[in-house]
């Protein structure tokens, strides 16, 4: 009973649910999996859950599950397989399949050619719409999310679409070339994943054409797949942010998620020493006003959570397009000023509750200051370090916030206890 | 001439690009845009932006601009106009298009109700497939996006849809009811568009029916709203993190960005305090060993780093549904067991480390100690607070990474000076 409702369930959404069940429960539940729907939940898992589960199916098994998948699919999944398996998947299947896969296969993961499909359906310019319809009635099955025919000429090369909407409200006796549609162009293969998703959310897509370099038609890519995409590219981006990877099993074994968090913590560890030594610096002035070490945190504090806000609308912006070094320098005005504000406001409070606080207006004085320096640096290193960190081809998601709070850290305390060790030791 | 290339992009890419300019070139870039496309380009913007446009406009001019919108576009316009404009508008619309807007405003901007259009193309069980290819030819024109039609009973409840594949491939003698398909169910009405979004995402859809408490249809949401959805939830998590807002203007007015981020820094300056207040308690202990404050900021950083990476997989989980009690007691073991094996790495070596600066076993054994307990309420703290927040109604990603780092800096600063005030001073 359970087995039927589960195999009831979109594949999508049984890889959901498997993704969120540790180990052995997981395990349970993908047995009741239909061995028919085993391939379309694969495909729908995330890399690593999908390894541990083919970890423990035989390799004919694996071959039957994988049968009838479509290429995209097929090719992400053999991609992250062991040789001698992807052997047998290519040697089960038909020629014509075989060469479709490895058209595939031949574009990265992450590019037009690696999501498209070959499931394309053609006409020809020069026919009229009633040939067209009689074929389709013979043709008795058109592949899901099709919205449009596509037009190629003799040699493949891809010249526009023909919506079925328009085959289905146009005057039959009119030619594909009167009614087909010249835009969008075809996609080359090798443009990036990101770049077709923004193509599919600008120009409301469902489907578009994938040509070569010689603007042949090689497939074509759907919006359901654009829609992980996007979906995908999110959670990477939110999850690099603190060094973890959308990839990964919530539920993977201790040791090895023990071992990824390990080496991002080794890497805080060396930035955190930094500002360590840059404390170590002033150690004879901390011991003659020990209120030093109790206000420091405060400073590097409040660098970080302005410098973070910079760094975050510059991620953000750097990834949809929208900051570049054409606006930087406008940004960067706006962001030093609010931070100047920010600053002068902060400190103001910071500086009368460390004056309540210690009694000591030097104190209150050296803490201010170095809360305006403290937060124009911040804004300064919000905004530049992600713009060279993607100069440098290196992910501002990725190492943008690590470096930020070295620089906030680093500035905070060396600006705090400098000022401190000339005007009050 | 930029005007012609301008106006010959998709709206979406004028938006972006607007979005992208500074106040005074957008002010350029806006007049550049064809009156006929202004409409458009608004339904495409961020919220502040449009507002900011909006606001040099005559209202006859927005009235003019919003003519022709779909109704979920000039639903969102609509709600932050002012009054007397929205009456205007409405005034300005015959009697159709306003009950049809009216419907579309009538639920909230985020449901299933407040997405949807309302230019639905129906058609009845008992007729046959040829009525329906005959009734298209001479209604001459369908929808955008339109992959279905919908199939409804004389009272307008919704039975299932009618794909425009299934019209162009099936035998013409069939009757709708012979070729329709149940599938999906239609969406109520109520329905919040996060919900909407994964039912896409799992079933690969294009378009959907909404109905309303009784199944009747009242629209219809597609897939290029629903990619808008999905884009913006996923910008509105990475930025809620850092305080800040997907509909904010990054070129908004100094004063405007100084007071919106000063709000954040407030709540934060009063976290800060309390961390401070904890450093304050162990003054004595500081004043007697100085090296206590140079080695204090290592003890939160990795805390704060450590927490965040099961704080930001626990925030993801919990957006997608797949944190929740069922598997929180499974997935905080196995936090807590990295966060053990980690402290333990991690105590070793700054153990190691701070023996060597300060040639003091003492200090490395209480840092290390301190490092350990540290990680461990840190990986508590990363999955407990969000899923605490969420049932308290907050959203975790907005509140999550400072309450988070609250509790690593105090716990931090009390294990290491508590323990050192125990064993050195
Ligand atoms: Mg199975
Ligand atoms: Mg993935
Ligand atoms: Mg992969
Ligand atoms: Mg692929
Ligand atoms: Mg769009
Ligand atoms: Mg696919
Ligand atoms: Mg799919
Ligand atoms: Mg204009
Ligand atoms: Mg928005
Ligand atoms: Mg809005
Ligand atoms: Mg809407
Ligand atoms: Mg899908
Ligand atoms: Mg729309």
């Amino acid at each position: 009973r359970v087995a039927r409702m589960l195999n009831a369930l979109p594949p999508a959404e049984i890889a959901r649910l498997l993704e969120s069940l540790p180990p052995p429960q997981r395990a349970v539940v993908w047995e009741l999996v239909d061995e028919s729907y085993d391939g379309d939940v694969l495909a729908e898992l995330n890399d690593e859950v999908r390894a541990t589960l083919l970890e423990d199916m035989e390799a004919e098994e694996v071959v039957a599950a994988l049968e009838g998948l479509d290429p995209d699919d097929l090719a992400d999944i053999l991609q992250d397989l062991p040789d001698t398996v992807i052997r047998q998947v290519l040697a089960s299947m038909d020629q014509e399949n075989r060469r479709r896969l490895e058209a595939v296969l031949s574009y990265p993961e992450d590019t037009a050619g690696g999501l498209m499909n070959t499931d394309t359906v053609t006409v020809r310019a020069d026919v009229t719409l009633d040939v067209v319809l009689r074929y389709l009635r013979m043709r008795g099955e058109i592949p899901e999310l099709t919205d449009s025919l596509f037009v190629v000429d003799r040699n493949g090369r891809y010249l526009g679409v023909l919506p079925l909407t328009a085959l289905l409200t146009r005057d039959p006796i009119l030619t594909v070339a009167e009614v087909m549609e010249r835009e969008p162009e075809g996609i080359p293969a090798t443009t990036p994943a990101t770049e077709v998703a923004q193509l599919f959310q600008h120009r409301d897509l469902v489907s578009a054409a994938v040509v070569d370099e010689r603007g042949r038609l090689l497939g074509r890519i759907t919006v359901d797949d654009v829609v992980d995409v996007i979906r995908e590219e999110a959670d990477q981006a939110l999850l690099s942010m603190a060094g973890l990877d959308e990839e990964d099993d919530m539920f993977a074994p201790v040791p090895v998620s023990y071992r990824r968090r390990a080496l991002w913590l080794g890497v805080n560890l060396a930035t955190a020493f930094l500002a360590s030594w840059v404390v170590g610096l002033f150690q004879d002035t901390i011991d003659q006003v020990v209120a030093l070490a109790v206000l420091m945190p405060i400073v590097a504090s409040m660098g970080g959570i302005a410098g973070s806000q910079t760094l975050t609308l510059a991620i953000r912006g750097i990834a949809l397009g929208q900051v570049s070094s054409a606006n930087a320098a406008w940004l960067l005005t706006k962001e030093l000023l609010v931070g100047l504000l920010n600053g002068m406001t902060w400190a103001v409070v910071v500086g009368l509750i460390a004056w309540f606080w210690f009694d000591n207006t030097q104190i209150a004085a050296v803490i201010a200051a170095a809360i305006i320096i403290n937060l124009i640096c911040a804004a300064f290193a919000g905004l530049t370090i992600p713009l060279a960190l993607r100069r440098m081809g290196i992910d501002p998601a990725l190492a943008g916030s690590m470096a930020l709070t070295t620089v906030t850290d680093v500035v905070g305390f060396f600006a705090f206890l400098g000022l401190a060790s000339l005007y009050l030791a």
